[in-house]
């Protein structure tokens, strides 16, 4: 076998076997296929595209790579929830102590974020002490004891996918149904929960600004999901203004923080209540979403899951103390109120301008060896449909570099402000 | 500018800017671009095409990359010939010589031969002491004073093109029109010749299988030289069997030497009568095909042409002793005959067959550090529609290294043998 006829055979439009797509993923991996062959073959795979056979080989290749984590000590049901990256998304901060306080099981590993989009590991780390590495026996302990561990993933995962991913990134192959699919799905495979909830955003903000390609993402990733027995699910929901209220690591946490405490009432919270129905009802803790919603929301307001989202932060040597009392957490030098200029109602909050003011704060990483500032971001203090008077505050910039007039600038063209309320669609668009 | 970017516009099928198409290209020569960026790009040029405009940037990037010969001191019209490639193709040494006979000046810049199409440069190294390096002033005046000179393609010709065509070659993307016509005639413009005959091959032992493939390609080149102010012409000829009777180095010399002599009569006389033709009326030499071919014809048969060749080989230091006796060139330690089993009429012989069955005996290479055995290769006692009866000699397998019996067997697969004659199509397909 011979890498220049797999790159012929993918250019011609060929359907490559499963050997084939296994000696290209070793070969990779193993340094005897340069990274120009593997670009080259990446952007045939991108613009011919991939059937779902191919796909599944993909992903079991890029699987077998690494290791799949042994779950078998854990008693109970280990639920998993992805996103694919959005703009203000800590779902998974509120989610899983919601689903630990039900009794579920959280086994998960989680990423860092680069340029707009934020990542669970970076956030958990603004939390002082917070530990984001456990060995696998403490790991397994603890999500027996606390009832969930939230650690960075390992490079042995599948360590396919963070030299493919890598490649991607700067040869134009990042957008590849196929390639999206196999990377996401054997991550997920590996990390061997028992029942796995996709959230795939679509919109300004999303790497998917088209539905229709989201869904088809999220039906072959189920399909894939299918072949190696795992049951999956997948939400389509909306990354057009931001989700939570504040962008950026610590200030992040300190809205997740709130939310559990019951102080926060926004989207961001209505998005974890219904994530945790559906997972609640696919493991049979409920019969239906609304009885699953009622559980969640029980699970807030009677403590339950902020007191879980302690243990948890305890058991992983975070300083609890600053989930007592959020004003202890780091806060920047430079904290600018916005004010809005024009009167009317919020119709729309640019999510991707706003991420990518928030990493150009200090909150966010251009190439995956820069340092985040865990204090930096944008807090919002209006929603979509608020009604805003003159010099009303819009919302905070958080920098410790000085703020420019150009990021001042971007911050306010991100809000469109109109003489009416717009019909706020739902934030579920589908579920598959 | 940032080459994912641009890598993302020929994703998408958008057409790249001069200035875009310029970056990459000496971003890429000046290192500052890696290749797996490029390959990635090159397969989406592939996949997505290029329009006659961004071909015609291309092409004059890469000549931009490096020098265009200066033939300002050459008195007289100089011409130049250039073919894609094929087995026992020959031409350039039966024609060039013609051509100067005819008081048109040759100053040719040459390559050499990968896989399984032979290369002028290798040929002409087979005759002993032959010089393929002249220095500009030394090439200049040669030109000037015996009509013609051929040299070894200097690699600051076209610096792009040497490390793109590297890169294509591994990575599945030579199979490209636009990126054939820039690397053909960024290569041509810069050799700077008044007149270029572009001789396309199509056929089995070509580039090309396909006829409008070939023909795209050339009406694309044509239209790119008349940016640039250059007169091209182009002819689409055939190769699915061998053009000459010999496949190899010292073996193609001799061949040409015995035409140049009036001593062989074959297709490849055919075909450089008829190329010359062509040139002689273009450059108003004569007024009609006709009368080129007359003219030409007349060269060999005064013996003007052969006496030239003499002259110029031995301009460039080469033995012209070999040249009046041919058996004087090495000889391969093994030559065996190879007989027919059948008899019939020759309907066919497979020209890459017999292109990669040379190569295996020595007489090509197959990677551009291998070292080429001058007197390996093949010898062919027949032509198309030959009668042949059992066990007449059909050829003759020329090697140092002892003949295995998977090259016999693939020796006489290459010959299709039939009850009747066929209809030989004329070489030249198309006059463009």
């Amino acid at each position: 076998m011979n890498i220049i006829d797999i790159i012929n055979k993918k250019k011609n439009k060929d359907i490559l076997l499963e050997e084939e797509i296994t000696f290209f993923i070793n070969g990779y991996v193993n340094n005897e296929i340069p990274d120009y062959q593997i670009s080259s073959l990446l952007m045939a795979i991108l613009l011919n595209g991939m059937n779902e056979d191919e796909t599944y080989y993909l992903t079991k290749a890029m699987i077998n790579t690494g290791a799949i984590i042994d779950l078998s000590d854990v008693d109970g049901i280990v639920v998993d929830k992805h996103s694919s990256g959005g703009v203000g998304d800590s779902v998974t901060l509120v989610l899983t102590p919601i689903l630990a306080a039900c009794h579920l099981k959280v086994a998960k590993m989680s990423g860092r974020g680069l340029t707009h989009t934020g990542g669970t590991i970076d956030k958990l780390e603004s939390i002082p002490n917070f530990k984001v590495m456990l060995d696998n026996k403490t790991f397994i302990k603890q999500v027996n004891e606390v009832g969930m561990a939230i650690i960075a993933q390992s490079d042995e995962l599948v360590l396919a996918d963070k030299k493919l991913y890598a490649l991607r990134d700067v040869t134009g192959t990042v957008q590849s149904i196929p390639l999206i699919a196999s990377s996401i799905i054997s991550k997920k495979i590996a990390s061997n929960a028992d029942m796995i909830l996709l959230d795939i955003k679509v919109g300004q903000g999303a790497f998917m600004n088209n539905e229709e390609d989201a869904y088809e993402l999220a039906t072959l990733m189920i399909k894939i999901a299918q072949k190696f027995n795992k049951k999956m699910r997948a939400v389509i929901t909306a990354m057009d203004n931001p989700l939570g209220r504040s962008i950026g690591n610590n200030l992040e946490v300190i809205e997740a923080i709130n939310i559990l405490k019951n102080k926060e009432k926004h989207e961001l919270r209505e998005l974890s209540i219904d994530l945790a129905a559906i997972i609640l009802k696919e493991t049979n803790i409920v019969k239906t979403i609304d009885e699953g919603k009622l559980l969640a929301l029980e699970k807030i307001e009677n403590n339950e899951a902020f007191l879980k989202f302690k243990e948890f932060v305890n058991a992983q040597q975070g300083d609890t103390t600053y989930l007592d009392d959020v004003s202890k957490f780091a806060r920047a030098a430079h904290v600018i109120a916005i004010k809005t200029p024009i009167k009317g109602y919020l119709n729309s909050i640019d999510a991707l301008v706003l991420g990518q003011l928030a990493c150009s704060l200090g909150a966010g990483r251009y190439t995956k060896d820069d340092l985040i500032d865990y204090s930096a971001g944008i807090v919002l203090k209006v929603g979509i449909n608020d009604y805003l008077n003159e010099n009303d505050i819009i919302g905070y910039l958080h920098s410790n570099k000085p703020i420019t007039n150009e990021q001042l600038m971007l911050f306010n063209n991100a809000f469109k402000i109109g003489a009416f309320m717009i019909n706020k669609a739902p934030l579920i668009r589908v579920v598959i």
